[in-house]
């Protein structure tokens, strides 16, 4: 792939040390990652601050958050905010998936403020426009969709969803299944209903290689979207979730092949006795290409609580081979998200994904846990806060207890004071 | 075990249909459970108003909430208040692990006003006498504690953590181990000072045929309590661990032959991958008795989150076998939890417990489940709120937005609108 893609070959030569080392992994490693394609390197040189990220184990999981304007909350600042909040909360990258106001503006705003990889769904911007007008989106010309995506990726946008697998036939499959939710994406959706209108095929897979040479053009990651994901775990599994997947793993392949960089987008709704199969099963079926999980949610009755049900099924994943977790915070299925679901989301996932790398043996996590397990031990109550995944909320939650040695739960009950003969 | 436990047998005929139904199960299946061990039913007669709670797969998981007072934050009020907000908020049990202040007083006015089955840890009441008057743990008089448990069954305690398997050899292989935390169990290291001190043998366990006949005269369930769980996830499935373990089959043995009801308790901090193992090796070295969890925590690195590192365990911990899950919430690791953690922890533990039982098809929770993803599909949002976890949440959540159709998510996005043809 690096052979293909120049300003990859660039962008990685540049970083290649200090990624390495950020990762505590051998360079050597990470190459042959990128090369095979099981690793992409997030960076549009277009985005100018971009820290460039790798996804794909043995890399660190790494963890996206969604914001974004919505017809019933629209204000820009909010949403910049709340990118610097996920941020701050330790995510490792960002999706603007704004539909609502001056889409063209707050994304420039992104890419010029916020210096993780920025992802988007362009389809939004050009179905925005059709449904602002009260036309319906089977109206949309793919002219306007191709122009979109191409202005993106001069913009500087990192990665795009791109809904490459929603076809005639998978969709025919999700019709005639008797799936409880039918289709839950919603680029998926507007892609569908487009084809029905139109009868005709979804241009972003019968022009494939049109995207693939804009995306080679800018170094913009591919993230294959799953519009046939399932959106109740009574759906998952089905042939329409697997038609999709077998299209994207063709996809994958020819866009490797072309020295593009390529993700998947997998579930979604996903009971969590067949969590490892859908990973494993994707993984093998994309050749390794790093997966990009939003959730699992493992069930559907948690709404309030959903940032939870991910982490259960993001954990689970991470070890079976998930590369990438879309946050889910508490506002999902409910609203947009505030500033401080964000943070719990964020927090959410990275529990998540530290769950699976310490199943998995991984170095780096492996340390920071049995440091903290250390700090426990001596009653180090700043160093715990520093190797929290979230010391700010530590120091908030013990900040009426400073310079006490115990914790406020067991006092002179402290388990660890009693083996050590500290206690009276 | 029911011909032996002439309480249990009684309060069994009393509640069966009740329970049945409630558990949507058969009554022979429940009743062979309980013949076997594999189910307990939590009542101690003297607790007025318990409502009788089945614990044991294929029952529904259940979820405990641990309140009680601490030396530095003591008041029975709010842990009368913590106990109603866990019970709303959808607990099935509650412990009260207080530490402070009147704890006899504390304890009968929860078997008062509280009608969830009351748990406590005997040992706690014990020696905070001798704490208090500033005398080591290792004072503590054998005599006072086996009054100490007789007057709490009088009094109505429906189950109790005793540790009968911290033991001089189990004391000494964690010892002799390279733990990182050591003991991390109050009870557990109450005890270890204990022998150390007397250089005798644990008395809940030369002596646990006492602990048995108190328990079958009021039909106290035992919760045999893990004084060497792990307290690191370095630290899971060491030899301490399996030692208590081994110790505590022997003794749900002989326990069972007596007619007394037993539960064992399991860990604490233990990686993700070797979760299952741990649970499926406890559950068969003893027998298939009921296993009540704390978490498993699956990082040692999310204080301030560990309801969601909680669940990640429990959810997997559940799908495994477990059926007991002690609620961990926001507040572990730090200080006592507020009425808003309480909440929190016990909703994580539902979606974790909910997560398990979708796992393994139970039939209530797949009913329920589905039920809710069609109510999502006609986005029927009073439907949608009744049956979710927590009702109140989705509510406040939705606030803004009551008569709209579309979740402030998506607003005219909507994915379910788009392809119904509802959108403009």
């Amino acid at each position: 792939m690096l052979t293909e893609n120049k300003l990859l070959t660039d962008i990685w030569r540049e970083n290649r040390d200090h990624l390495a080392e950020k990762e505590d992994l051998d360079a050597g490693e990470i190459e042959k990652g990128l090369e095979q394609g099981s690793i992409v390197l997030l960076a549009n040189p277009a985005h100018p601050s971009v820290l460039p990220t790798l996804i794909g184990q043995p890399s660190r999981i790494k963890v996206n958050a969604n914001i974004g304007t919505s017809p019933f909350i629209n204000d820009p600042d909010l949403e910049i905010k709340k990118a610097h909040a996920a941020a701050e909360a330790g995510g490792h990258t960002i999706m603007d998936l704004s539909t609502a106001g001056d889409l063209d503006g707050i994304r420039r705003r992104m890419l010029r403020e916020i210096n993780l990889p920025l992802g988007t769904v362009p389809i939004y911007a050009t179905a925005q426009e059709y449904i602002r007008r009260g036309e319906g989106p089977g109206r949309m010309d793919p002219e306007e969709l191709w122009a979109e995506i191409e202005k993106q990726a001069e913009q500087g946008v990192d990665f795009m969803t791109v809904h490459c697998g929603v076809t005639r036939r998978s969709a025919e499959l999700a019709g005639k299944s008797d799936r409880v939710m039918g289709v839950v994406s919603r680029g998926g959706s507007l892609l569908v209903r487009w084809m029905e209108e139109n009868g005709k095929e979804n241009p972003l897979y019968s022009d494939f290689d049109r995207l693939v040479k804009i995306a080679l053009r800018h170094n913009v990651t591919l993230s294959l979207g799953d519009g046939m994901r399932p959106g109740a775990t009574a759906d998952a599994g089905d042939r329409a979730q697997w038609e999709e997947v077998v299209i994207l793993a063709d996809l994958a392949e020819y866009s490797r092949s072309r020295g593009v960089q390529v993700m998947i987008e997998g579930p979604g709704h996903v009971p969590l006795d067949q969590v490892p199969a859908q990973i494993e099963g994707i993984k093998r079926l994309c050749s390794n290409a790093p997966l990009y999980v939003l959730g699992p949610l493992t069930t559907d009755i948690a709404p309030g609580y959903d940032h939870i049900a991910g982490a259960v099924g993001g954990a689970v994943a991470g070890m079976h081979g998930a590369d990438f977790l879309c946050y889910l915070t508490p506002a999902e299925h409910l609203t947009l998200p505030d500033l401080n679901d964000v943070r719990e989301g964020v927090v959410a996932s990275l529990t998540a994904a530290h769950s699976a790398e310490l199943a998995l043996g991984r170095t780096p996590a492996v340390r920071r846990n049995t440091a903290m397990s250390k700090a426990r031990r001596d009653l180090d109550w700043e160093k715990m806060a520093a190797l929290a995944l979230d010391p700010v909320r530590v120091a908030k939650r013990r900040k009426d207890f400073v310079g006490k040695k115990e914790c406020a739960m067991c006092g002179e009950f402290c388990a660890v004071k009693l083996l050590t003969g500290d206690s009276g």
